[in-house]
């Protein structure tokens, strides 16, 4: 009798399942929910106003991912819910929120309703930015050793800056909160009734180390008095490894799901992370690249190594037993987007109506006849700073090369290079950092959509790029850390590794550099290299110069 | 009774006369006449095909200029032709024709109409750069002192490339030729009977010095063997300064244009120069900019400095007994219209046709409230090269500062700060190699139809900017020379500055210098020369490295 898994991958709007065959792979079903709340930027449920910068979500909307389309699902199949042996969830990250010790948000509690504070903070909450400046300013000042690990820089929108907050402006949310905990570590303990904690968001978003543990209370101290001992207060020192079982499907959590009481449950998994044996990845030196309107690379080693730029690096942060690293290019999609909507012209809009063609598709014809180097433009790709490896949100976007018969079409294409060397800026840092990088598959909106740009890519790289085979990767990820935590006693597996070679998926296409390409870019990329390090390594800090001219021009 | 002068312009596609009363300066009628021929770039008139980059004219159509247009602004104003005093000239430059020894242009004869090489070469005849580049080569090589005067380089529109491109390709149409003459001397010599040469293009273009005279035989001779006595041959060392009399109109001359003969002609001049006196520029240190597709600066001063990256300092040059320098920028308006076709995007035209609004006015008026430094970039102008004062064709453009939230206009006007920066750039490498620059006056279409531009440019340069007030301003700069070639005696002028003083216009209109915008301003020009000194000096050759990977790219 088939096997199968379940996989839930929460995202910023919506949740989706899928149920996975976990011998054949094969996804049979899958179902989505829009959360009924959103994103919550301007008003919360009451009708209370938001500052400017917020990001909340309403965790009943995760309860209902789960109450609707896991149910939906194992209708569709009509498969025996016996056959479900486990279930694996992933979510954003860091999305965080106060429960009581029961697990109970205090914004389901009447008294704290009102209070914004009481609701999920969503990842892109930035509204603590002036805490996470003093966290870093401390830190280095205090010569934190762990600091490094995250590029010297720790983002606002990670947990202490989040908690911070809470503290400072609502003490009364902070007093009444027993937990603080990630929305993946929560959804698991809806599914378990039990709490666990997971090493991928304690490592990569609350400055957690395997071997050394959170950071000091001496220096939690520094930051207030108050938060000297907020890990054992409102955290949790047990971490569990990826790949490990949280507990078992709990009798309420059978109710509101449909499935067995006793179904495996993994520990809670990051949205990105979870795609690693999604698409195969089975150990060290296999880079995955998720791209979107920012890509995210993650990266496996048997080392840990102090690699400079990374957002960060955690032992079991992908998967167990190896250091996960991750990288990020805080502007991918992003780039191409701003071009199409303020830079390509109406002639062109024209051109392509004439011809019936979409204005996208109507660009890329024209890009993708351009050989390397032909435009004569080189550009950085810091539109919206540079995530890694300079880690430096006051870089800004340069273009050079242009002449009088520079087209639209070149400089698109341009900013398209320009991310290539951007990845191709990690990986060679990676490397010179003793930590290799042998294979690289990609994923993601543009990996599944874009085939110029991941010609463009493979060329600058100079290494072939397989492309993720499910277009569901988070979901597939999460049912395959499901059937791990099930095991292979009840048909599972025992090791994700094996789980991923014989359940990941990757298309059949690969893009193999072109050795004429290759030359070329190699030569563009040395003149990128010298421009990255002139503009972003202080010989020049023209970039950072004019934002400030610019902040006293508006008056800010 | 009031007497007259008219001033002749030829232009690149006609011809334009102006009747001006020589006491108030009232330009009481023009007339234009456009060329029947135009600019020949594909074939003569007896279907011969032109090779790439060839421009040629006919001079059967400057004649018919003066068999046109003169009449007609005497019929229009019905005045007595005794009571036009003068008549003066300008002309594009270099613009040369081979002729006999009587004036007669080769082309005009049956033998040689089928030769190419027979008509006129059009300033922008561009099939010389071969000629150029090995002239320039030997002149460094052999370290001709005058190369210094040219900011160290000649162009190939110039007269020697153009005549020896005669000499190699049509040996037999330099033989027959007993003259190369600049078409604004030839028109002069058709008026009055005489051959005459002018400072202004014996020094601008064919690398005269009043005291110095040509470059030495054995200079040409190194070129080519045959060259060794091109001056004696070809040209003429007599050369008459700006505001002499070419002398008076000769009995052919009057039938065929009205004027009675005996009325004064002055030498030839130059479009550019011959605008110095129409803005009523008297003496140095006055610098006027003609602005439009590129901007010609001239400027005149009591000394011969070696200034870096001019175009040419040339003594009696501007204005007789002084030094004039001539600077350029090589792509101004070109910059602006490049923007416009190439990055202005649909919804721009969507949104402006939707409120009834010009499309550059629609950006413009976006462009114009942005407050300096808001934007956060600074562009280099060198979308077509750098002409001064780096004299670099090969340098490209670029643009930095550039974020997801930059808008068109605010690239826009980027661009439009860019070239105002290069004006700087010009200005203070004048001051700072001794030659004073007090006054800015601007003519051509965007000092007369942009506002913003002019006011950007005041801010940027920290001058007042005075606008030309005659939209003929070359037309009556020659009118204002036929005036002085006339004299006092007849109601005329002895000196070009007196007649300046009196017939130059200038707008009421006055930009001034905004104290809060110069105080940016200056920061940014600071990261504008930083830029431009790292880009253009030799610091980072990119933009040259670019050009030849795009040269392999396209195979050429």
């Amino acid at each position: 009798m088939a096997k199968y898994s379940i996989g839930v991958d929460f995202g910023t709007l919506s949740g989706r399942a899928v149920l996975v065959n976990v011998v054949t792979g094969e996804e049979l079903a899958s179902s989505v929910l829009d959360y009924a709340h959103g994103v919550m930027d301007e008003q919360i449920p009451t009708g209370r106003k938001l500052p400017p910068d917020w990001a909340l979500e309403h965790p009943q909307d995760y309860l209902d991912v789960f109450a609707h389309t896991i149910p939906d699902i194992l209708k569709q199949t009509a498969i025996n819910p016996a056959d479900v042996i486990g279930v694996g969830v992933d979510f954003t990250a860091c999305t965080i929120l106060p429960v009581k010790k029961d697990g109970t948000p205090l914004c389901f509690i009447e008294e704290y309703k009102d209070n914004p504070h009481a609701y999920v903070k969503l990842w892109k909450h930035h509204a603590a930015q002036d805490k996470a400046n003093k966290l870093n300013e401390i830190a280095a000042k205090r010569c934190e050793k762990w600091l490094a690990r995250y590029g010297g820089k720790i983002s606002s929108e990670w947990v202490i800056p989040k908690i911070w907050q809470v503290l400072d402006e609502a003490p009364e949310i902070y007093k009444a909160a027993d937990r603080f905990i990630e929305a993946t570590d929560w959804v698991v303990w809806q599914l378990t009734g039990v709490e666990t904690r997971n090493s991928c968001t304690a490592g990569y978003k609350a400055m957690w180390h395997k071997r050394e543990g959170y950071p000091s209370n001496a220096f939690f101290k520094a930051l207030d008095p108050r938060l000297e001992n907020v890990v054992d207060e409102k955290l949790m020192r047990d971490i569990k490894p990826l790949g490990a079982r949280a507990g078992t499907i709990s009798v309420a959590a059978a109710r509101l799901t449909g499935l067995l009481p006793c179904t495996a449950v993994a520990v809670g998994n990051v949205d990105a992370h979870v795609c690693m044996p999604a698409v195969g990845i089975d150990g060290p030196g296999k880079l995955l690249a998720i791209m979107g309107t920012s890509t995210c690379h993650i990266l496996m080693s048997e080392e840990e190594k102090e690699v400079p730029g990374m957002c960060g690096v955690v032992e079991d942060g992908a998967m167990p037993g190896y250091y996960g690293y991750e990288a990020g290019q805080s502007c991918v999609g992003d780039h191409f987007a701003w071009f199409v909507e303020n830079c390509l012209p109406a002639i062109y809009y024209e051109q392509a109506k004439s011809q019936g063609v979409n204005i996208h598709k109507f660009l890329r014809q024209k890009a993708e006849v351009l050989k390397p180097g032909e435009s004569g433009l080189v550009a950085l790709d810091w539109w919206n700073g540079n995530r890694s490896v300079l880690v430096d949100v006051d870089l800004t976007g340069m273009m050079l090369g242009m002449t009088l018969l520079t087209k639209p079409e070149e400089i698109y294409r341009a900013l398209i290079e320009a991310t290539a060397f951007g990845t191709r800026m990690i990986i060679e840092t990676f490397r010179e950092s003793g930590v290799p990088v042998n294979e690289y598959v990609a994923a993601g909106g543009i990996a599944e959509k874009d085939p110029m740009t991941m010609q463009i890519y493979a060329d600058i790289i100079n290494m072939p790029i397989r492309i993720s085979g499910s277009s569901q990767g988070p979901a597939l990820g999460s049912a395959i850390f499901g059937a791990v935590a099930a095991g292979s006693a009840v048909g599972g597996y025992d090791s994700v590794f094996e789980a991923a070679r014989i359940l990941g998926k990757l298309k059949d296409t690969v893009y193999t550099p072109n050795s004429e390409n290759v030359k070329t870019y190699d030569k563009l990329f040395n003149e990128y290299r010298l421009l990255h390090d002139y503009f972003g390594r202080g010989a020049n800090d023209v970039m950072k110069r004019l934002k400030e001219i610019k902040k006293e021009a508006k008056g800010i």
